[in-house]
C-alpha cells in the first residue's frame, strides 16, 4: 500500500462495439473474472480509499458486476460517451472531500500490475502519466519527456517525424492529485477533431498552472487493452500462461501445463499435482501436496492437503474438503464440507451436507436437498457408511457410525450406530426373463 | 447457384495405402464428417443436377457412407484403378442424358471452396482447369498459359528448365462440357510411364478439337490433399482454426478456442459462450446467447437462447433444449425435447423424452426407454417435479405439475397434479451397523 | 540384448532442489510412470543381469517406487551425496562376483534409447562414455578424442579456448568393465572444487592402467536431463510429441494429436480412433479398430477390437473389454472382465465384475462390491439384462439370460432365464403434488 491517500477512478463505460457483443466490454471474462475485476483487484493492492466506476453501455449489467466485485464500489453514470475526461469528470462529485492521490484505470486494460500501481501512487508529481516503450509505437500518443518533466503528449496525427521517433507512449493510465484534477477538470475542452474531453489534455493544463508532470514507465505487456473477441482470447491465453509459469516456479506439477485453466484468484500449493484438463473457476484454493486428476471443473472450493479429487469431478462454490478426503468420479460437490478422510467415489450429488470424518458415501448416492421450494441440509456422522443409491432426503440425519441399506430412501433420522434400510423383499420368478423378452419379440414382430 | 446446369463428379476410389487403413482413405473424418462429405458439401452451393461418387477400394462403405451425406448421388464404381481418366469414365453412364458442366472433384481434397466452385462453374470455356500459385511448385504439373489461354500441362519430370519456373500448377480439378467430355473421354490414351489414363489429358484433345481451355485459380490451401494420417490431423487443425477464427469474429465468445472442435456444420449464434474442450459432432446448433460449460459432448442437437449446458454434459442427436433450459452436469440426452425453462440438473439419462415447460428432474433419474427389444417414449408434463432416483419406465407419462416421490419406479401413468410413489416405508434398526461392521471384521480376520 | 553379461546402475539419489518438492526427484512423473521407470524401462533392453538403483534423498519412497517398477532391482543406499563416483562406489558390493559391463544410468535423464544402450554395450572397449554434439555445447565437459580413442574429460572451467571450441560433449552415462571398475573406483579421489567423486576421473585412471577408453555418441536429445517442473512439463510435451507422431504412423487415428496423453507403456493397434482428450494411464492397450470416443481416462485396461468407449468414461486397472464391447458416458469399469457385446451404455458403476457375452446393462446400474470392510464379486450371465438403477449387493450372480427389475436391490442370486426383482408397488395420489407445492411455498412464505 502506499502512503499517500488513494482513490481510483475505472472507466468503464465503453461499448466495446468490435466485441460484437450485446455484454458491455468490461464484462466478458477473462481468467473467469470480468475484465473490470481485472483492474479492482489490481487496484486493491493499494487499498485505497474510494474506488469509483465510471458505468455507460449496459451499466445496469456493469453495476450489479461491480456490486459482487467489490461491494463498496461507487458508480458513476457517464450516459453519453464523450471522452476520457468527461468520464473522470461523472466521478469527481463522489470524490468530494478525498484528498490524495486518483488515479484512472481502464475496465478494460487487466494486466495492469500491482507493482505499476504502486510506483503512479508513489510519485510525488501531481501529474503522473502511465507510459511504456513500445516495441511499434504505431499511432500512440508520443510522450515528450526532458529533464522538466513530461513536457506534453503528442496524439500520432499531429507528431511531426521527429516526435514520432519518440518510443515511450501514453497507455491512457493517469494519477492526479485530488484537488488539482478537482480544479482543472472542468477546464479541459472538447475542440478537437472528435469532440470529445481528453483526460490526457490535463497534462498542459497543469503545467500551465505551474505544476510538474511525470511519466512511470510499465512493460507494454501491461497496458494490453482488448477490442475483439480474438484479442479477448490472446489475453486469455497471456494470462494463463503467466499463471502456469507461476505455478511450476513455486513447485505445483502440472502435468499438461497449456491444459490447465487458472482464475484470478486460483491458489496452489507446492507440490500439489494438477492432471490434464482442469479448469479452475473463482474462488479456489488448492493445499499443498493435493492432487487434481484430469477433467476436473472447480470452483469456489477449498481442498486440504492429501485430498484426492478426480478424475471428472466437479465441485461448486462452498466445496471444502478436508485432509486425505477422496472425491471420485462423476461426483458433483456443492457446499458442503466434507471431514477429513470422508470417501464420495463415484456417481454422487452431495448439496448442502455436512459430511463426518472418515465416512463412505457408496456410488449413486443423491442428498436430495430440493424440495421444489426450498433448499434443506443434510448431515451425515463420522464414520457413516452411505449404501450404494441412497437418497437423503433433507432435512435429514445419518447418525455416527451408522449405515443405510443400499437402495434406500431415507426420509427419517438414523440414530449413531443403527442401520437405516428402507426397501422391498427380492422375489424370482422362474423363466419369468425368458418369457417377457420372447413376448416382446412377438410384439415387436406384430408392429 | 450457377446458371448453367451442373453436374458433379467425385473421385473416391483410392486406398490410400499411406494412411495405413483398413478404412478408405475418403471415409476418414474431418470436422466429425467423413472427407468425401466435404467435396459434396462443397457441392452442394452449386445446387448440382446431379452427383456421381466414383468408388473403388471399399466401395461397399463408401456406397453406404454417400447414401447419408447425399442420399441423391449416384455411384459409379470403378473395379481398377487405372487413372482420373478411367475413374470419369466410369461415371459418365450415370450423366446420360445431361447436358452443361461437368466438375470433377476428389474425395480427399476437402477444402475447395463454394467461391472457387462456382467460378468453375461461370466459366464460359469448355474446358477450365483449377490451378494455383504454389509456393513451392515442387513436382506439380505446370500450367503453360498464353493469351490464348491454357495451353498444356506439362508434367514436371517432362518440364524443361523454363516450363519448371511455372509455378502456377494443376490442382486435378476440371470443369468440362459435358458434351465434349462425353465426346473425347474414350479417346484418352494411356500410353505413358504408370500405363494410366490422365484426365489432364482433355486439355490437349480439346484443343486439338478446336476448343479453348482456360485457368480459374484459387488459394493453394485449398487444394491441400490428404495422404498420410499426420497430414489428417494437420488438415483437421487447419479446418479446426478456420472455424474457430470465424467464430470469433461473429461474436462467439471461446473461453479457449485451441479446446473448441467443431463440426462442417456446427451453427453458433452471436455472443453465445463456449468454455473449454467442448466437441461437437455433427448436426448441432446454438442459438445466440446459450452457454456451453466445459467438458461438453454435443452431437445432432438444438439448443436455444438461454439455455446452459454443462460441464460434463452429452447431448445426442435429437435433444432439442428450448429457451432457458439448464442441463448440468452427468446428464446424457438423446432424442428429447425439453421446453423451456426445464431443469436436468445432475447424473440423469433422459432418452426419447418430451419434457415440459418449467419441469424439474431430479439427481439420478433415467428414463427406461429400452425394455430389452423396443425403445418407448417418456412423457413428463409441464411443471412436473420428478424427484431424485426416479425411474420412468416407458412408455409412460407423468402429468403437468405431477410429482414422483424420490426413489420411484414409475411404470404408470400418474394423472395431472398427482404423486406417484413406489417404495418401502424406512425402518431402524438400533446399534445394528455397529454390529453389522463386528461381523465383517471377524469374518475378514478369520479369512 | 547384448552378448556381455551387463548390470545397470541407475543414480538416483539426488534431492533435485530445483524441484521446489518434497518428493524425490526421480519420482516424478512422465508418461504416467515415475522417471527412474525410464531408465529402468530402456534398461530392461539390454536383458541385465542385474540392476542396482543408488537412492538417498527420500531412499524410503525411491525404495518403494523401485520394487513395484523392476522387483529384482537392488537398492544401493548412498546417504551423502559425495558425487558419481560416490554413488557408484555404494552400488558396488551389490555386484560383488559379476563379471561382464556396468552400465552407470541416471534416474533423472529418461530419453536415453535402447539403440544407444545397446550401442554401449556392445562396445569393445573397458571404459566407455557416451557423448553427443551438443548444439550449444556450454559449461559440459568437453571429449578430447584422436585415434588412439577417448583421451580425456575436461571440464569446461578447466578448458583452454581451443578445446571450449569441441561441441562432443559428455553425457555422463558411462559402460565399464566390472572388473576393472572394482579395481578402479576405491582411486577416484575427491581433491577439486566441490569435493566430490568424479566418476569421470576413470576415464584417466584407466588410461594410466593402460586401458583404452572410447566414446559412443547419441543425439542430444536423448541426454536431456531434469532439475526444473519446467523441465518436467517440456520433457512431457517432448515425450508426449514423439509418441503421438509414432502412434500416427502406425496407423492410428488421433483426431486432435495434441489431446492425446500416453504412458510409458500404452499400445494402440492400427485403425484404432483416439477422440480429442484421452488420457492413458499406464498398462493400456487398444486393439486394431477400437474407438475412444473424447474425454476419456483410461489406466491398466485392455479393450479388444471393435469395441467403443465413451465419452466421459473411465476404465481402471483390471478392466477387460472383448470385442464389440460398448461402454457409454459417466461410466466407471474397475477390476471387471466384459465379454463379447456387453453393453454398458450410462451412469454405471462395475467393480470386481464379470459380465457375460452380450449382456445389457441398464443406466445407473451399480455393483455394490465394497461391504465397509472388504471386496466381493459380481458374476453376470451371457445375455443377461440388467434394468436401469439396479443394485447388484455382491457377492451375487445373475444368471444367464436372466432380468433385473429397474430399481431393485439384488441380494441374493438369480437362476438362468428368472427375472429378479424387489420394488414396492406404485400408487398414485390425486392432487397430492398441487397439495404439497402449495404447503411448501406456505413454508417458505412464513419463514
Amino acid at each position: 500500500m502506499s502512503d499517500t491517500p488513494v482513490a481510483l477512478i475505472i472507466l468503464a463505460a465503453g461499448q466495446g462495439s468490435r466485441m460484437q457483443s450485446d455484454l458491455p466490454k468490461v464484462l466478458h471474462r477473462l481468467g473467469g473474472v470480468p475484465l473490470v475485476g481485472h483492474a479492482l483487484a489490481a487496484g486493491r493492492g493499494l487499498e485505497p480509499e474510494q474506488v469509483v466506476v465510471v458505468a455507460g453501455h449496459g451499466a445496469d449489467l456493469v453495476t450489479k458486476a461491480v456490486a459482487k466485485l467489490e461491494p463498496e464500489a461507487g458508480i458513476a453514470l457517464q450516459t453519453e460517451q464523450l471522452g476520457t475526461g468527461h468520464a473522470v469528470q461523472q466521478a469527481m462529485p463522489l470524490l468530494e472531500g478525498f484528498a490524495g492521490k486518483v488515479i484512472v484505470l481502464y475496465g478494460d486494460t487487466p494486466f495492469i500490475s500491482e507493482t505499476t500501481l504502486e510506483a503512479l501512487a508513489a510519485h510525488k508529481s501531481d501529474v503522473v502519466v502511465l507510459g511504456f516503450e513500445a516495441a511499434d509505437p504505431g499511432r500512440y500518443g508520443r510522450l515528450v519527456v526532458n529533464d522538466q518533466g513530461l513536457q506534453r503528449i503528442v496524439e500520432y496525427k499531429d507528431a511531426d517525424a521527429a516526435t514520432r521517433q519518440i518510443a515511450l507512449v501514453n497507455s491512457g493510465v493517469m494519477a492526479l492529485d485530488a484537488a488539482l484534477l478537482r480544479e482543472l477538470i472542468g477546464n479541459l475542452g472538447n475542440d478537437n477533431a472528435s469532440g470529445e474531453y481528453y483526460l490526457t489534455d490535463l497534462v498542459q493544463l497543469a503545467r500551465e498552472a505551474g505544476r510538474r508532470a511525470d511519466v512511470v514507465t510499465c512493460d507494454e505487456t501491461e497496458t494490453l487493452g482488448i477490442n475483439t473477441r480474438a484479442e479477448l482470447a490472446a489475453a486469455e491465453a497471456a494470462f494463463q500462461a503467466r499463471r502456469r509459469t507461476e505455478a511450476l516456479e513455486n513447485g505445483v506439477t502440472l502435468i499438461e501445463p497449456a491444459t490447465v485453466w487458472f482464475a484470478l484468484d486460483t491458489t496452489i500449493g507446492r507440490d500439489a499435482v494438477i492432471g490434464q484438463n482442469v479448469v479452475f473457476g473463482p474462488g479456489t484454493t488448492i493445499e499443498s501436496g493435493a492432487e487434481i486428476l484430469p477433467f476436473c471443473h472447480l470452483e469456489g472450493c477449498h481442498i486440504a492437503s492429501g485430498a484426492k479429487v478426480g478424475p471428472f469431478a466437479r465441485l461448486r462454490p462452498g466445496a471444502e474438503l478436508g485432509g486425505d478426503v477422496r472425491v471420485g468420479n462423476f461426483v458433483e460437490i456443492k457446499n458442503s464440507v466434507l471431514d477429513e478422510g470422508a470417501k464420495v467415489g463415484h456417481l454422487t450429488y452431495l448439496g448442502d451436507t455436512h459430511v463426518g470424518e472418515f465416512a463412505n458415501i457408496g456410488a449413486g448416492t443423491v442428498t436430495c436437498n430440493y424440495d421444489g421450494v426450498m433448499k434443506h441440509r443434510t448431515e451425515i456422522g463420522a464414520n457413516a457408511f452411505i449404501g450404494s443409491d441412497t437418497m437423503l432426503v433433507a432435512p435429514v440425519r445419518v447418525g455416527a457410525g451408522a449405515m443405510t441399506a443400499s437402495g434406500s430412501v431415507i426420509t427419517q433420522n438414523i440414530p449413531d450406530e443403527a442401520l437405516g434400510m428402507a426397501r422391498a423383499r427380492q422375489i424370482n420368478k422362474a423363466g419369468l426373463a425368458t418369457r417377457i423378452m420372447a413376448a416382446l419379440r412377438v410384439r415387436k414382430d406384430n408392429k
